[in-house]
């Protein structure tokens, strides 16, 4: 069927006058999630991973992904005629690159304008320096030979009430205006669905567990344009979005976007497409300043988290008793138990959950992106770990925890591992620091146990976490990598919130991670300066059976108690008295 | 004084149609640290703080420090006519700022173009803008109204022996011209005396405390010049460098050098003076290749160390012996111990100390740069603490160490204080690391305990140290403030000597700084990659009697027990029988 596809493919190809086309994984908003309409690469390769480029030539059919994805895209890809091109890998050419060796002058280049940001685009042009080769980025031949492509499909959005937000959205306008003055531009387009749902309290249910609005947004010093589907918005929100200075336009008379001449736009070039970026005569480059503010999350927000974080907290530990009582657990599966769990969230409030569940048993939690499905499962077992990672949507906000439950007798190297995973996960809580720090900086604390091992996690520590949006949210994150450029040292600001989640995975055996989300707060001020420090907001226990007490330090045995008996004052009143009582017990200071 | 300097100096700028004249610190070579002839800011202002910048119109005369000096300078400047402009201090202006406000189209902004890199300059222009202001860089008017200025010394300069450089000049040239290449640059202008130094194996005695030679150089694909003064270069020495392929030409002939027409040239702009970086038409900007050769310690090197730290242990440990088994330590002053401790460094073999040596006494601690002179020094009292940062010139290598002392009962303040610091001297050195680790994302392992008091040193963990060069050698560094740029994320590599050196400075009470030198070599490769670790090189014990035990982690007391037994068995050889069984008892494990 794949070969049939390329066949297509290369026909439309040639017919358009196109020597090698190019289909990135995105949509039209830059997105890390796309919903099923923008699968184009799993269409055209049948790879299902979140993140990979296809680039096809009349001779080859190339497939890039990073190293979460090798093992998958080598079986998914056998015998398709594609070639797996394994990224950051020695002697692997980039996309970029491989474009560079492989274009002719003369030749012409192919993507879809619509699904490329400008700055990818400029990635390219960057590696084919002198060359003389075309974009045309009009066609997306993949739509042309996609004969039953799932619809775009647009779900009503709904507004978030400012009870959670504390900020109307003409209030944020007016934000945005002060930025874009500060930066000598007059107008502003912005692509990105989460910097759009957080401006306009806008939410919404176009892509899974994101709650946002397939929309595009246009500002300048008197006009803001949101471009979305009419029979999405109800009057109701479209008198509401008016009252806030905020006019519609049709979802896709975004890509006719003219700016006015001479105007200096706005943009954020890794997150605009490049149909409507390359138009602008006279960019100013940037990152999008609402992905700045949205990071920042107000004291309403705060207070709020503080809320939707108990509520979750509650589900979790209804969850937990349940798992710890359950009469016959080797007759549930990692399914069963991420269903309970979702219904647990659900009667706590949550409309969503914020990503798939990973529940994850024995060897499955080794793999950091595991997910169980109806036709590959595991059976809970009497030994070894069982890892969850899940998370709510709450009005209130976004939840993301992870748990690593002892389902039996360990071993002393499973013990070792999760007192050093344990040990990670506190010292980067407990940190207290000066106004200024990066979050890069802290990164090593949580790092430090896990490499003194001569282990690592192949991740970040941590991400940003949206309100009542995305699970993953930029620009802050803990990570050890040198980053590409300045950007990528995000100081830490009150109002941030991180997860923190260190692990060990060991291939085909288990997998650990703790993690908790942690809201950047004030600390105190000396001569020395403004200090910052962290507020767990998630509230969960921790499991204590796997914990050799004697390799935690003192310092961490107090963060661990204290944590504990937090979680025990704010859970108690959410749960029943057998459920209270045996929270008391698991929670008891070590 | 200053006032009759400051007429004359006025008076020449008018002659010269100057309209504002531009001091900075600094000499021919842009060095840290600078000979008497070099001390024009201290001439013209009366300021004698190491790091400053002189503004003069006819109308204004300004000093730029920064934090360390602002209680000097505003002392030394008082009544002068002078201003103190405190650097990053918030509503000052920078000096190019400054300037930008001072200077109007047509006028014409003066300084002396051998003593201003290309870089100061280029940020000056950059703040003037469209501004039409001429550079006139040709005329030292603090030279021409400076009748007594001392003479530029120049010593003799003489060889290090290929036993302890472990690379012969001709290879190391090899290498810069290969990286040259990588640059695609034809020729290369170097200026930094380090770097001279260490590329022809040349030392000599021109800066005090800093073993080089005044000294320009320049290498293309073919010739290696050096431009130093004829009678500093014996005939055997000349003839050395020649064999390696080095000709020697008039130092001052460097003003004049002329680089070949369409040859790309590489230069540190940071690093080479206006007068001949600015005439160079395509400089090919980069961080002297030698810098980040010179950085990374070769085997030999590295051996030469280990040798070099063992010696000035001994001396250390004798020096402390004394100081403890003194009969009456209250009648020596900070200047005694100093000249004692220098007596027994040149007994182990120093040929100079790396710098002057700091003792100071309780309250003159907390001055991180305190000098006891013959006019101002305190005596030596049996409570409180002496803190000593000292260290030796040796042909195997440059020493750097500091040690706190109790002299008598402490407060519980002064232990938790000193305790914390022990404990971030600790964290820091017993890192593991993935290579790729940068300086700047270890520094939070020995920032963190001072930040958790609300305290901080306000200064950087550490600073690279040269072999048998200077103690303060770029670019490695420990620092927590965010980088003016990616360069300076510099990546840890083995072969790299960086010191570790928190402290505590509690104003008018007592200082506290531990040091170690710590040398980054390999650790082990696991499937996660290469990691990397510290090396201590310092050998001298570290008083343990204000230590609060408890207060210490089970793993800083593994590395503390560690580093005592290492020192008692690296050092025990080179001491006398009582000396041996005191250093014995003071390095018992706790």
């Amino acid at each position: 069927m794949i070969k049939e596809r390329l066949a297509a493919l290369r026909a439309k190809m040639q017919e358009a006058g196109i020597d090698v086309y190019v289909v990135p994984s995105g949509d039209f908003h830059c997105s890390e999630y796309v919903s099923a309409y923008f699968r184009a690469v799993c269409f055209i390769s049948g790879f299902t991973g979140s993140a990979g480029t296809v680039v096809v030539t009349q001779d080859e059919a190339l497939l890039w992904t990073d190293g979460r994805y090798f093992l998958q895209a080598e079986h998914q890809i056998e015998g398709t005629g594609f070639t797996l091109m394994r990224m950051a890998v020695a002697g692997v050419p980039t996309v970029a690159e491989y474009l560079a060796q492989t274009l002719a002058d003369g030749q012409v280049l192919g993507f879809d304008g619509r699904i490329v940001s400008l700055k990818l685009a400029e990635e390219w042009r960057g590696k084919l320096g002198e060359k003389q080769v075309r974009f045309e980025a009009g066609r997306d031949l993949i739509g042309e030979i996609w004969t039953d492509r799932p619809a775009q499909e647009f779900h009503g959005a709904w507004l978030l009430d400012e009870k959670y937000t504390g900020e109307s959205a003409a209030a944020k306008l007016a934000r945005v205006r002060e930025a874009m003055q500060e930066k000598n531009a007059g107008a502003f387009i912005l692509s990105a669905m989460d910097d759009i749902a957080w401006l306009l309290n806008l939410r919404g249910a176009d892509v899974p567990n994101n709650p946002v609005v397939f929309a595009f947004a246009y500002v300048d010093k008197v006009q803001a344009l949101l471009f979305v589907k009419e029979e999405a918005i109800s009057a109701e929100v479209k008198a509401a979005l008016a009252a806030q200075g905020v006019e519609i336009r049709p979802y896709e008379a975004f890509w006719g976007l003219e700016t006015p001449e001479g105007t200096p736009v706005l943009l954020d070039k890794a997150k605009t497409a490049y149909t409507v970026a390359a138009r602008v005569r006279d960019a100013v480059a940037a990152v999008n300043p609402t992905t700045l503010m949205k990071c920042v999350k107000n004291p309403t927000e705060q207070e709020a988290l503080r809320e939707s974080h108990r509520k979750d907290g509650v589900a979790m530990v209804k969850w937990l008793y349940w798992l710890e009582h359950h009469p016959d657990r080797e007759a549930l599966s990692e399914i069963d138990v991420s269903d309970y769990l979702e219904t647990c969230r659900r009667e706590a409030g949550a409309f969503d959950l914020s990503f798939n569940t990973i529940a994850a048993m024995g060897p499955n939690a080794a793999m950091m992106h595991y997910s169980a499905t109806p036709e590959a499962f595991a059976m809970l077992e009497n030994k070894g770990m069982l890892l969850v990672d899940s998370g709510g949507q709450y009005p209130d906000g976004t939840t993301d925890i992870t748990r690593t439950i002892a389902m039996g007798p360990l071993t002393e190297e499973e013990r070792l591992h999760y007192t050093a995973t344990l040990r990670s996960m506190l010292r980067l809580s407990s940190a207290k620091f000066l106004e200024g720090t990066t979050c890069y900086f802290l990164d090593i604390l949580a790092r430090g146990p896990i490499w003194d091992m001569g282990l690592d996690y192949r991740c970040g520590t941590g991400h940003g976490v949206g309100f009542c949006l995305n699970v993953h949210e930029g620009p802050n994150g803990f990570r050890w990598t040198k980053p590409a450029d300045m950007d990528g040292l995000v100081t830490l600001k009150p109002g941030m919130v991180t997860t923190d989640e260190p692990g060990v995975y060991m291939d085909g055996r288990y997998g650990i991670r703790i993690e908790n989300e942690l809201l950047c707060v004030d600390a105190e001020t000396t001569e020395y300066g403004h200090y910052l420090r962290f507020e767990t907001l998630t509230l969960c226990p921790i499991d204590l059976r796997p914990v050799i007490p004697e390799l935690l330090t003192v310092y961490e045995k107090i963060a661990l108690n204290e944590y504990h008996a937090m979680v025990y004052e704010r859970l108690r009143d959410g749960l029943t008295a057998e459920e209270a009582a045996w929270l008391r017990e698991v929670t008891q200071a070590i």
